[in-house]
């Protein structure tokens, strides 16, 4: 492996974070670490013709740890690779000037790689084009948050944008419904679906902050009640993906 | 403190986990371990009349953390307390002959702590009145369950039986319809809601076990798909805690 490779280098690690990467054409890989047991897991994967691919480094179990954060659960596998190319706000605007329907998620200061994670993974799964978050307190660890996506980070795109009121007013200059998730709004099981949204979420406690909030198009509430009404930030965010799906 | 109280007992930590507990005039409490900061917070807590709660310790945050598991994020509170009186499955059946709706939860080897705690919180938002566990394979780390829960342990009655499928077949008998959770099953918005029913949710990967999965009354699967079409295990079933509500 050479020194230049490894530059701007990441790691992921666990079976299905590790799988997607290795499948997605537009990520590079670097090397591969496994343990004997994951040797036909792997195989079994195979490699796309054209796809340049590492001969996977056959390693204990210990030798993976030791290179990735402390208590990460690699179940034996781990690649070093490339970022992703980065997407911008204006290229998901492009691609939605000829979509039918569109969904994307915006967070607002919601941090935590784990809950980044799973919201990714439920993105994935409700047809969601893509992820917004600020620059500024986008979230950091990102083969935590890969490993919490289960693959999902190789088909979200994140856009990082810097200030995220003024991407809420590009995205309703093109037709988006920008709705924000706020004890204060109306009940998301009434509202009439749209076919461009924007589901803004704000990090846990604080909320959305002032600013994001009064940009919304408008504020929906979960119809959740009881004595703790409120549901982890990725829980939200998935009932809410169900809800607005069209 | 006698010793005597501090036998068959528990920590909890956080503010939202310790407050809802601190409230619970079921909880009986042993201590409480506070920095500076939280002392404000626990006086506008109060305490009920006639309900015994201990005087704050006051300690540096380092005191606490070496009580509780290593990482724990406690910001600066903790309780040690006594487990919450068990509740049992004819408990719930009784208490179901006289409600007019009912909903209860059933994990069938759903064990990480965080996943439970995230799912202990939405089904108290959503209203559901207990859930339950295989007593083998409960969820362990209450600690950092409760934590999760972010004070929904403290309302929701977790009931740990050794047969779940003989535990559906009671419910059945009660007229409960018992809807698992699985990708063979039928799309879970089209279909008509019950007045009673228990959702059944298998682990992530090998979902629920063969026998569990044959007593259910029915199967329902999320409307969702693409590359990554799973939802973690907490996100499921708050999405569909929402899609079955009444």
């Amino acid at each position: 492996m050479q020194k230049s490779q490894i530059k701007n280098s990441e790691w992921l690690w666990g079976i299905h974070a590790v799988r997607e990467a290795w499948l997605n054409p537009n990520r590079q890989i670097h090397s591969l670490l496994i343990t004997d047991k994951n040797h036909k897991i792997v195989d079994e994967w195979g490699v796309a013709q054209g796809l340049r691919r590492p001969s996977p480094d056959n390693v204990d179990r210990d030798i993976i740890s030791r290179r990735l954060p402390v208590g990460a659960v690699h179940q034996g596998i781990a690649i070093q690779c490339a970022p992703l190319e980065e997407m911008f706000l204006s290229d998901i605007i492009i691609k939605s000037k000829t979509a039918e329907t569109m969904t994307i998620v915006m967070l607002d200061q919601v941090t935590d790689p784990h809950n980044v994670g799973a919201i990714l993974r439920s993105a994935c799964a409700f047809g969601v084009s893509a992820i917004i978050v600020q620059s500024r307190h986008a979230p950091e660890a990102t083969g935590v948050m890969a490993k919490a996506a289960c693959g999902a980070l190789e088909y979200v795109p994140i856009i990082r944008e810097v200030n995220l009121s003024r991407a809420i007013e590009a995205l309703q200059d093109d037709f988006f419904n920008v709705v924000g998730l706020d004890e204060a709004g109306e009940d998301i099981s009434k509202i009439k679906k749209s076919e461009k949204t924007c589901l803004v979420m704000g990090a846990e406690g604080p909320g959305m902050r002032q600013k994001v909030k009064e940009t919304c198009t408008s504020l929906l509430r979960l119809p959740t009640n009881g004595p703790v009404a409120t549901l982890n930030v990725s829980n939200a965010t998935a009932v809410a993906l169900y809800a607005l799906r069209g």
